[in-house]
């Protein structure tokens, strides 16, 4: 079950090469999926690889927004999403491991049908099945992409070494929950009323409010409103439309909406999860409380640890305190987590 | 300035009666008044006037939805939205004090313009004026009614025994300011297409999630979603729906829009607050933080203290945590807070 679990095992590091140029392939796999709550369906599954052809794997996913894009290299030279995480000689090596990174079922907007955490887990399972790749030496989740993991491990646990689970819990928050569903009432009402671009910003800008924290909000935007066509104008406000808007104008609003149902829908039950688990906790996160994320690492029946940061990004510090989120994957990937 | 301020100078409390019947007269003002952002208005004050005439006057104020209807009388048997404090022998007692309340300037939905908190303290004074009343014992104000009533005591100090301010700040907190603002713009989005209750009914919604706190949702709707008509519905789904409609029945748009602004429009200097001050805090409150209550009382130049409690109902515990509350305006109306 634990495959190169030790530093010991893995391959001699190579040395590091000035250009950042690593193997990438990008790849699209139409097949037929069981869901959990929608029945077999016909899914495409589009992911990429990157990092040495040969390397022991890695799997790496991010919230419901990140996809298979996660830093640049020669195929995409756009940034990615965890672009201070992943590359030559970075905490996730692709000189050392493959990474093997998916869009999520449903991030087309084409799959309008309630999406499960299990449903993702098993998209891994079978791209990693296509990629002749029986087993992972570990699967690095952030927020979805923790509750995804703790989901793989538990329905495919013979095949992960490890897991590192980064601002995601066994269970969403109820209150977080309630939040969530909020924000899928603001896209209905645009839906209904043929404003679902104005809505799914808001939606977001609602989302993001939670993915902060009050004290990076007291820093920035501490100046009174302005009134303007009559109306008051928060410090805030602009920049909480701008993000909003830019995120509509990428993302549909269907992926939006069943992405963030599917993070409501995320149950595992943690004594199902037997792999050695580091779960990372961030004080400040408003969405997924820290009692939440011990509650886990107790109920947990294999090595598990809770590492706890703190940061004024809330839950969104995986996209923000790099060097602390280098520092525990590099922990992580060294095998010393479980000493 | 401080008259009536201690407890001997207080009328002998006359046995409370078995039947809560107290003398109660609802009026209504029409006058100019010039408005903070607005200038020079005609409005509409709504006022009620509670306990026996001659009885030293308190001024009740509490959130931007609540008005004059304090506590049930034999007048308006209904209850009020401070029923368990405010009648014959509990703790704001109607048969030892007179008390003012007032329906906000802009509660009727007809006043469609920026509204400061300043406006609202003016108004009270207005309302004073016109009841032949020089000087208030005390003013005590929950949530935006804390706002207003730290307003007060800058504008019209010499007026004012002393305040009682609980879960209301000298400023709106910039977070929970870009709270409220994407609340507005849910309500833009519904009046824009039409589907203004709706919308209405969702600002509300969000609203309530952060009067309340994530520990009583983990208590009250740990449960998984179900799936109806192909959408996912969290525990707390129901709940919200039915107290954000039952909301939008019966309060205007205009005035949860303007009177959420106001609150954003707030903002006073504490050092022009000279009267003694109770200022009252929710250690669980996410929309007025403990630290900014401590900086106000530290800011204070005369007497001031801060009482802090503790309760699962977060932003809402005036309303909630009755015994608390009795305690904490007991103490202040007997004199012994300023000891």
């Amino acid at each position: 079950m634990s495959l190169s679990l030790h530093p010991s095992a893995e391959p001699a590091e190579p040395p590091v090469p000035a250009s950042g140029d690593v193997p990438s392939r990008r790849f699209s796999l139409a097949l037929r999926l069981p869901l959990r709550h929608a029945g077999p369906r016909q899914v495409v599954l589009r992911g990429q690889c990157l990092g040495r052809p040969g390397a022991p794997w890695l799997v790496v996913a991010g919230g419901i927004s990140a996809g298979r894009h996660l830093a640049a290299h020669a195929g995409d030279p756009s940034p990615g999403w965890w672009q201070a995480q992943v590359g030559p000689g970075k905490a996730v090596d692709t000189l050392r491991w493959r990474v093997l990174s998916l869009d999520w079922l449903g991030a087309d907007g084409a799959l309008d049908v309630p999406l499960d955490s299990a449903d993702q887990a098993d998209a891994v399972a079978a791209a990693l099945d296509a990629l002749a790749a029986p087993r992972i030496r570990a699967f690095i989740g952030a927020s979805y992409g923790a509750m995804v993991g703790l989901q793989f491990a538990a329905r495919h646990g013979p095949r992960l070494g490890e897991l590192v689970a980064i601002s995601g819990a066994h269970r969403p928050h109820p209150y977080a929950s309630a939040w969530r569903a909020l924000q899928r009432r603001v896209l209905a009402l645009g839906r209904d009323q043929a404003a679902a671009g104005q809505a799914l910003s808001l939606a977001r800008q609602l989302a993001m409010l939670a993915y902060r924290t009050p004290e990076e909000f007291a820093e920035r935007f501490d100046r009174p409103p302005v009134i303007r066509e009559g109306r008051a104008r928060v410090a805030a406000e602009a920049y909480l439309q701008a993000r909003g808007d830019a995120y509509a104008a990428r993302f549909p609003s269907t992926a939006f909406l069943r992405l963030s149902e599917s993070i409501d829908l995320h149950r595992v039950d943690p004594r199902e999860v037997r792999v050695p688990v580091t779960v990372v906790g961030v004080q400040q996160d408003r969405l997924v409380p820290l009692s939440d994320l011990q509650a886990l690492v107790e109920a947990l029946p294999g090595p598990a640890r809770l590492q706890v940061l703190r940061s004024r990004y809330g839950h969104d510090a995986f996209l923000k305190e790099d060097a602390a989120i280098s520092a525990v994957l590099a922990r992580a990937l060294s095998g010393e987590a479980k000493a």
